[in-house]
């Protein structure tokens, strides 16, 4: 491609509106443009990148046995109501009425549809399984669009339903070549990214995964095992009961006076203590009415809500106790509270379990215990799994331990179960000729995000760093003088002519534009490999190398310049 | 592609609602599926051949010099109100509301948004001509969806919009190479089309041509030359005024009565004359408050309301007489009018010039007039085009005889000029650093209606019959008893991988069902080439060869079908 039949627009700051790295760079390579919030127009340099993640997701599709198929974006709202999403959904779900005052929304996803396709067109057991893909716009109406693609109202995503007789199916047929599939595709977008686990009803997560591409500036905190390919969100990963023996007591219980310290950290500076030696105290609802769970984890560890939700006895959705019925019970407000002489249920964090000589509230206002030791100040609680991990964890597999690192969600792989063909009664006949319900799983590639993540994940001070199966362009040529050097012009359309005969994406930059521009364009746009063409060097017979990658120029010979691409490209 | 990893489902009857032959076999042969009315998902089978007309009309984009990008389905209303669509535009533009209640429509083109962005992209002459497409999904809220695919609310389309200094430019560099590009898409595709004039402006109409793929059930009616390239919409192909002199009259003025006969066919009827000797009367308002014009045209010929609205002191938009004005300037009723006697102005076709001896309403009631000559009976009228043309007309360039056609609308270039780029301010700076307008195109083709045209076409009682570049597969290897005989399962195995290593679209049709069904299907879904692999043909050394466009099937060498396919498929 030449750059003068193509549309190159850079711009030297990124708008004020722009704060995350990629939706800057995004904006200053022109990959994108906005047409108003949460909207936007992919640009020709950007529509390049995205049909290359486009295209490798559907190679990987379709190797792992999916069909393509194409909904539609606007979805009757029946299918909707049947599923019970219609009423279920937020403001997310953008509906709209036609002509006729029907109503419709924009699908942010396809469930329904497919479910509805499936139920006509699938009968019997012989037919499954099936898994169905496309790649499709969607719309989520975030209430608060931000960071660009990365979480724009209109994005184009991949999504794909898989059908299955039984369960054995759905995770041997559907969801581990997903999830194979997955690990080929951002494998091959040359992504450091991990499967998470996201779900907690086993340890490892079979039934959900989310694929995070790692970046300090994800929303989402991951841990994963130094070890093992374990990696779980950091509120679903689960921490391991202690090994050994308790330590022996060594201290008395002392009740010291601790006037307005109500938090640890108060507690912490008015003691000049460390937090680790503080027990923190939450009060919850217990499952009986008027019944009050108190719940007790180390000072400096973040209590996990998820986590306590599921504890036996304990009121779900999770409420944390009022005020007037944590004074009433406890004789103290919160800031305070302790274990000694409350005779409701307790639960401990397996972290507090094996120490001794605990700093605790005790029951009074601006009062506190030195000295606390299960056991003989208190009933022994019930020990379990009640906060966040933390770096140095052991991994919950048992092998190394935990790392935290910060992720950008790419992709979902889900085992729905029968959630939707329950609902919508999607049957088939078994080979007894009796009617069962379908089991389901769904996985999802957010395709135009993916672009912005790679970005979070790939760029310095100049510009974005493409992986070589992103980039627009596998290289560019830039000459200087491309107008007015005769010779510089003839090197260039030489070597322009013979890598795209070659096959290569190459992008001869023939802008007539001053060298800084162009130089700094090409860095901006990230494309990784640059051939820059000179008068001077030229007369040597050489021409310019440069690696985006790396901060050094390399002359080659002009003889030698497709050889070396060649050479490279293949690294 | 192995049937058993794709997905084929195929219909005996197509459901009721179906009337079109397009609609009927897309759905019978499982090219998609009905959601909601005009809402489709494009099914495994049909995607392919929609893909096929995507990726030839994108090759022929971008060597006609035309640069991707993809603009967003929904679309902010402030671009539309400043353009001035967002009042002018009916129901088919659906409105939407997102949660902040701010208003968006669904695209049904995208003129505002590339305007706004080329706007603000583009400042400089130099930057110009530049041609922006995309391939991306419509919504129009068509009051009546109906025949499938053809006229859906939701479909493909490209849209390409150019931008120029001047209109040279725009004609040059934007509406001439998008129409020749048109015409290597549809030339590409296989389809038996017409450029057809959508403009009265001039003679071959340069500000704007339809492409229409010649088919019996189209909607448009097309007038075209049978020695040159003219054609246009019968309702804007002009008729020229007949050479020579007229008749001379041979009969006297003569009153008859005519009891009930109101129209042309009752007069035609009663007196036992040919239509064509009678004069339809036709009064309209004039331009002057009151004043009514009287509009004669032979009574076979069907008067044409967009160019007698286009005739001085013809009030516009054209507007038919009330009775009571008619009763009262005539002294009769509509049914026995004529120009004897009137004393306003009047239009008579060119078709009647020179002719004598016309039957004609007397203005009396139930009466009519025979012998009725021009110039002798009543003043001479003006002669004009009053009238669609009919076949044998001569062609408007002189060129040999109109023919009339059906047509199916799925391309439209057209020369916008400065509608959008004036209503939204986009200039750019001219040689000269003087702020000019934009000069624009716009260049539409309907990529899902193709596909329904195509069929339209092209079909059979026994089903589709697809040229090469649409078919979703150009081969289909149909096995008698894959499952069962070990020597057809071979033979087919081996045609079909030595056609995939060829890089040729191959079928192979290895479901478990009876050979009627195979074989039907084969038709039905209109597969170009098709090898039948029997055991019985085996034992001979020999395949069965079979042309979809043919009714007889060859017997073929199993060693020569591969070199026999590579030889049909380039013929």
């Amino acid at each position: 491609m030449k750059a003068s039949r193509f549309f190159i627009s850079t711009l030297k700051e990124a708008p004020a509106e722009a704060t995350l790295a990629s939706h800057k760079l995004m904006l200053r390579a022109g990959l994108i443009k906005a047409n108003a919030s949460g909207l936007y127009t992919w640009m020709p340099m950007g529509l390049r990148v995205l049909r290359k993640v486009e295209n490798i997701v559907r190679e990987e599709m379709n190797r792992a046995g999916a069909v393509e198929l194409l909904m539609p974006v606007v979805q009757p709202a029946e299918l909707w109501q049947e599923s019970g999403r219609w009423e279920f959904y937020g403001k997310e779900l953008l509906r709209l009425k036609d002509r006729h005052d029907r109503d419709f929304c924009m699908g942010p996803t396809c469930e329904e549809v497919i479910t509805d396709i499936v139920r006509k067109e699938i009968t019997s057991y012989k037919q499954l399984p099936k898994n169905f893909y496309h790649i499709q716009t969607k719309f989520r109406d975030e209430v608060r669009p931000r960071f660009g693609v990365m979480r724009a109202r209109e994005f184009v995503m991949k999504d794909a339903y898989s059908f299955h007789t039984d369960y054995e199916s759905l995770v041997k047929d559907g969801y581990q070549p997903m999830y194979d599939a997955y690990c080929r595709v951002f494998n091959r977008l040359g992504l450091n990214y991990r499967p998470v686990a996201a779900d907690t009803g086993s340890i490892g997560g079979t039934g959900s995964h989310e694929f995070q591409v790692l970046a300090e500036s994800g929303e989402d905190v991951i841990a994963y095992s130094d070890e093992s390919d374990f990696a779980a969100n950091v509120e679903l990963a689960p921490t391991l009961p202690l090994e050994g023996d308790r330590a022996a007591a060594t201290e008395t219980l002392t009740k010291v006076n601790t006037p307005n310290a109500k938090t640890i950290a108060d507690l912490v500076n008015f003691l000049n203590i460390p937090a680790e030696k503080t027990l923190k105290s939450i009060v919850v609802e217990g499952e009986e009415e008027g019944e009050l769970v108190l719940l007790l984890l180390r000072g400096d560890h973040e209590f996990n809500d998820i986590k306590a939700e599921k504890l036996a006895g304990v009121k779900s959705p999770l409420t944390m106790a009022s005020p007037e019925a944590i004074r009433r019970t406890f004789g103290a407000n919160g800031g305070s509270l302790g274990p000694v002489g409350f005779k409701g249920r307790v639960y401990a964090d397996y972290a507090v379990e094996k120490a001794a000589d605990w700093v605790i509230g005790a029951n009074e206002d601006d009062h506190h215990y030195t000295g606390f030791n299960f056991g003989r100040d208190a009933a022994e609680p019930v020990f379990v799994d009640l906060r966040n991990v933390v770096e140095g964890d052991p991994s919950p597999d048992g092998k190394g331990r935990l790392k935290l690192a910060r992720g950008i969600e790419v992709g979902h792989v889900f085992q729905l179960r029968d959630k939707y063909s329950q609902a919508m009664n999607a049957t088939v006949l078994d080979n007894n000729g009796k009617s069962q319900v379908m089991e389901m799983g769904c996985y999802g590639i957010g395709i135009t995000r993916i672009v912005a993540a790679a970005i979070e994940q790939n760029n310095d001070e100049r510009g974005i760093i493409w992986t070589q199966a992103m980039a627009p362009f596998a290289v560019v040529i830039v000459p200087m003088n491309y107008k007015k050097s005769a010779a510089v012009k003839e090197a260039a359309d030489k070597i322009y002519a013979e890598l795209s005969e070659q096959g290569i994406d190459v992008l001869l930059d023939d802008r007539d534009e001053r060298a800084g521009v162009l130089l700094n364009d090409s860095e901006l746009l990230g494309i990784p490999h640059r051939i820059v063409i000179g008068d001077r060097a030229l007369k040597e017979g050489n021409v310019e190398y440069a690696d985006r990658r790396e901060n050094q120029a390399q002359t080659v010979a002009l003889s030698e310049i497709v050889g070396k691409i060649n050479a490279v490209l293949k690294a």
